[in-house]
């Protein structure tokens, strides 16, 4: 398999200066030293990749990625199909979860149809990024051709440079997409199928162990597929690679990115595994948002050597968790621009 | 010992209609059953608190207690004394952390005086409440006499009284208070001191075993303290005393009380215990913030029976924490008015 065009470019953000200027100002802030917790290393990252000792978050944006899948019709969901594309018309809608929060939030909502299968009427809102009318059963055959894959990891760069601010919330929609999301887990993570796949949408125990054997079937299915694109292709998922060309260009753009749950973090991964030298690069950019309740999610961050924000049982998806973890990222920064330091407002400093 | 007023009825909410009609409406909302986790539970609470199928939280007050402690004089804090008042002063200036919390989120911020070794010039936003210069040393005596422990609970009956709005967050500075809320537990909970007692603003381990043996010493020395409101005078915190009083009248009016961490989640253990029969009812209407990073707090959490919301290893105390929580709340209250239903937004439902 051959790219059809470039990835971006992911630039290493090596400045030691600028690392030691702001937590050098985190520190002087009028608190005990490291009493912020982890809000100190966020204020710290956030800095570092806006390039700042007083990083402002400007004109959030929340892109929800919504695509179908072909092995939805093997049963492995709760859910119909068609219920994705009734979503994204509920995100335009208002009236879904990641809308309401995002309007809580005032970060901006852009759906793009990854390939849904189905025709939508152009809209405020809506991007047209539609591969095909879902991906192909990948227990039949790979999900995506090698052509359809690069023109998904394309729309995604092409989506994020056309959106405005500085950073960049992941979201997704598509029945059948834990499923794709478990798939690339096992196999870019060397993984057991069945420590990667959970209830998705809300299956019993029974047809989570059905989900978990189409699932190895799938894998025995396509052992050729290892190298990273590849493995994008045959598992799938348009919406996946839309977000990993997202996730590509907004980390090249140095863009503060908020990872979402399972199925956004399964983009991360194959956004670091396209080209794994940048991948500390592009993980510098990248605030996970929650611990998903999504079996599988707590290995994929361990993958990603990631420490997420939220831990509250979240497996919605839509972005739902990048969105509740957001004022925490803004709060991180109005903490390095507005506190006052020790000696600014006077306070005696700790005893010797 | 003698209250020298009534203490605050905090009546049960036994509204199983209510519940029953606020989890049909979040089961009815376009999102896998259960999918957004804690966040369905803190709904469910908040509209239980409220009374309402759409809860609105209004004018969000945090208060902030602040007091001093005759025991700081024993080496138990990092900091000195003065560090009290200068923050108050901070506080007010709007530019201490819980300042730059509030300001994001847009929550009015009440500081009291409490008993501030410190004349502080009257000011909007500073209230009078201040019962003497500092606790008396516990080591030596009590913390506080009766008459001054009935005071301070009677303060933070009266501020909240005279607050605006539904929902109160609660919030504390007072150098060596992480001290007489680590007195508080060990006593109330039985707990062995050493299990209770942490590194506050920043004490190194040789600093936490003496801090933990002038504890050792302030309980053998007051054993005869054994009923809540003896407990609350010997080992003292006016603050605490304060926040008490505040609790238990902000739960009679069935705000949403926002606790922060381990002092403030002193507090509300000792309005627990004041009266215990009514110990539920508190506790209904307590959202716990955060789990802090000190020593103690799990502990106390586990004696409250509460399940925080953040773990982000914070512990600044000022009801720092409560204003990071505080969007969550939001969060869980729009979703309920917000999000359409299946049926409102033609969504398809579960498969069979």
């Amino acid at each position: 398999m051959t790219m059809r065009f470039d990835l971006p470019t992911v630039a290493d953000l090596h400045d030691a200066a600028l690392a030691a200027r702001l937590q050098h100002k985190i520190d002087q802030k009028t608190k005990p030293l490291g009493s912020l917790g982890r809000l100190e290393t966020l204020a710290l990252q956030l800095g570092l990749i806006l390039g700042s000792e007083a990083p402002e978050l400007r004109a959030p944006q929340m892109l929800v990625c919504a695509g179908d899948h072909g092995l939805a019709a093997r049963g492995v969901s709760a859910f119909p199909s068609d219920v994705t594309w009734q979503m994204v018309e509920n995100f335009l809608a208002g009236g879904a979860c990641v809308s309401v929060l995002a309007r809580q939030h005032g970060i901006a909502l852009t759906v793009a149809d990854c390939g849904v299968r189905h025709d939508f009427a152009p809209r405020p809102g809506l991007v047209d990024a539609k591969v095909g009318p879902g991906t192909a059963d990948a227990l039949s055959g790979p999900a995506m051709t090698a052509e359809q894959c690069a023109l998904a990891l394309s729309n995604g760069v092409r989506i994020v440079k056309d959106l405005p601010g500085n950073a960049l919330l992941l979201g997704e929609m598509g029945i059948g997409n834990t499923s794709a999301a478990s798939l690339l887990l096992a196999r870019l993570g060397g993984l057991d199928i069945a420590d990667c796949t959970g209830a998705g949408t809300g299956l019993d125990t029974a047809a989570v162990a059905r989900k978990t054997e189409v699932l190895r079937e799938v894998l025995l299915k396509h052992p050729q597929a290892q190298a990273p694109l590849d493995v994008l292709a045959v598992f799938g998922g348009f919406e996946i690679a839309t977000l990993a060309g997202a996730v590509l260009q907004a980390a090249a753009e140095r863009r503060v990115i908020v990872v979402d749950g399972f199925i956004a973090s399964s983009a991360v991964l194959v956004a670091t595994r396209l080209n794994a030298h940048q991948a500390p690069a592009v993980l510098q950019r990248c605030v996970f948002a929650h611990r998903s309740g999504e079996r599988g999610h707590a290995l994929m961050l361990a993958q990603l050597q990631a420490q997420p924000l939220l831990d509250l049982g979240l497996r919605l998806g839509e972005g739902s968790g990048a969105a509740l973890a957001w004022p925490l990222l803004v709060s991180a920064c109005t903490v390095l621009r507005e506190m006052a330091s020790f000696e600014s407002a006077g306070v005696s400093e700790k005893n010797a």
